[in-house]
């Protein structure tokens, strides 16, 4: 339902102060900035990037971080690929597993269009991916997912010989390890992060000498976050990274320990909000957690270490002095809020607009299509 | 972008075993007999009910509500009142402060078309208003909101007067007293949510006694939620009755100790998902907090207390048996969920789908749009 209401927050052109509260912000700058540190670090250490589209969910900076030497680029659903490959991204790696039958049909519809690839971790999953496989008779490059310390999905790194030989006994092309460590890319120290990737990296040396044992070739470990991804790039074993939040990097991120040989990554994703309700000792803002996901915690008020947030529900968020002479905002007046988690903040705005020349005093450049938003399944 | 996902969710006649997953379900006949236990409730203890539709964010839901005897539905922002005015929602209650110049436009340009009301809380709120509504010379009405103990927004209840007065003075009508007591609705035991409307209701009597003292009619108190109203009905203050979450209830509203006098609502609100990846000591679906909102905790799993949901994250729920002997779901299994609170989680999905017959042999009814979904200005 179209009402229009994209048209509202902001037009190319509008000076920062005109955008509509609460509108998620892009600073493009700091964007550009941090895609092209990433791409110069790929480069560099000799290993693949195809960043996580699901952290923006955007098929225009999908784009981009293919123009600047990304291989392609990783989504969560298909839905998620669906959306992306309408709108001209034709490199796309569904990093995760799809086994229900009328889902796993449109996966071989789509491999006929885009170059595709997709995770297993069962034979099961194999067996349904090969009966959708074989009606459409499109190729489809097959990584089998090993759990590597995560405790999710992925199978044990001893069965991936016996994914691998499923997998080609199918007729299906196997592609390599998906071996990714989500819950290391929080950690807040260093030392703790390395330490998950050294698991992790004995679980993919695990896998390979299974394969190795059954004489097949391992050609790609693809898997790392922006948290972690130094570590895996100097292991030896990845071949390919899968970063998605070093775009706009969250608050979360920001407060991790800094990897020591990491690019310097910048905040680029915003809420703008306004103060909608005053008090002696509070002022109360239009963003609340229909604007920012808060599962990895509150957003950060940016450039106000003097002032807190505080959750006001769905639609408010409560703001206090941080402590004794803090200048409380005004009614009227814009707070800008770092989100505590990137890419579930993203889900929640159908629209991303993006500034040039900073949050001060910048202008609307374009506004940026959130693609596959709400593309759940 | 409609990339056309909608239409794989499901479609009207096909069985709940076809709804593709994650899918936000709706059961209608539990949904129907929530709406008239409501309605039953606010015509016998003779209070006006005013849903609020910031939980459905559905104009079909909202008519409904209507039809079935509620005066109108409230919003929470003024992209809410226009996705749902657009489509023949006409008596409009916009019950919360808008400050913003652009926006107050768009307030008064919809004022011409459906009957509106708002709230404000200050004095340059008022003055804002009604340079707005100068402008346009449409009607609109005006509540005072008081801080009735949430400490979010809302005036001192001895400020009610001079509010009201600038109001009046302004040209707009005064039309009564917003009185919310949010915090109370989770209060879990009876006597504490008891405790907290009191509070309230001594908030709204000094109110009250600060517009007598300058001879202003309060015409209307409006406030209460699905887990107080029973309170404000039986007060004597409140004429009219805000709740929403009644229409769906959710996993954190069942947690409450029920209130002696209040009707029994029932679930009706569940996401479908399914296990994607399956091992010795957990199942994982297709199912995280970008299906569900967790701000208000985890959801259930429907009708199988023997598991128990752990976040997986965005996109993965992790599921475990209770404990000891429980069956684990095997691959493909449906589950569903029970969210931990409704209207974030509703904001999250472009589309609910209505069922008959119930989740285990009923059939899809019809799909709801959620109009006003992402709707945050």
């Amino acid at each position: 339902m179209n009402t229009g209401r994209d048209r509202t927050i902001a037009q190319p052109g509008d000076p920062v102060d005109a955008i509509d509260t609460p509108a998620l912000v892009v600073d493009l700058d700091a964007m550009d900035r941090n895609l092209a540190a990433m791409a110069a670090f790929s480069l560099e250490r000799g290993v693949r990037l195809r960043p996580h589209a699901k952290t923006h969910k955007s098929a225009w900076i999908a784009r981009r971080q293919i123009e600047g030497g990304a291989v392609g680029v990783c989504v969560q659903k298909t839905s998620e690929a669906e959306a992306l490959a309408a709108l001209g991204v034709a490199d796309l790696y569904i990093s995760n597993e799809v086994v229900d039958a009328a889902k796993l049909a449109r996966v071989a519809a789509l491999a006929a269009r885009v170059r595709l690839a997709i995770a297993v971790d069962s034979v099961e999953g194999v067996d349904r991916l090969a009966a959708a496989m074989r009606a459409s008779r499109a190729p489809i490059d097959v990584f089998v997912e090993i759990d590597v310390g995560h405790g999710r999905c992925g199978a044990a790194p001893r069965d991936a010989a016996a994914l691998a030989r499923r997998i080609r006994d199918a007729g299906l092309r196997f592609a390599g390890l998906q071996a990714y460590q989500g819950r290391a890319q929080h950690l807040r120290g260093v030392q703790e992060r390395r330490a998950a990737i050294e698991v992790a990296a004995e679980a993919v040396r695990a896998a390979r000498a299974a394969l190795d044992a059954v004489r097949i070739d391992c050609a790609l470990v693809t898997g790392a976050g922006s948290g972690s991804f130094v570590l895996e790039a100097a292991s030896g074993l990845w071949g390919e990274l899968q970063c998605g939040s070093y775009v706009f990097m969250d608050r979360d991120y920001a407060d991790n320990e800094a990897m020591p040989d990491a690019p310097r990554f910048e905040h680029a994703l915003f809420v703008k909000s306004q103060v909608m309700s005053r008090h002696a000792d509070r002022a109360v803002i239009d963003a609340g957690h229909k604007s920012h996901a808060i599962d990895s915690g509150l957003p950060r008020i940016w450039r106000r270490d003097d002032l807190v947030f505080a959750n006001g529900g769905d639609e408010h968020g409560i703001v206090r002095a941080q402590e004794g002479q803090a200048r409380l905002p005004t009614l009227g007046e814009a707070l800008w809020l770092v989100p505590g988690h990137c890419d579930p903040t993203v889900n929640l705005h159908d629209t991303m607009v993006g500034v040039r020349g900073g949050l001060d005093r910048g202008v609307v450049e374009r506004l940026i299509a959130v693609d596959a938003r709400g593309a759940l399944g």
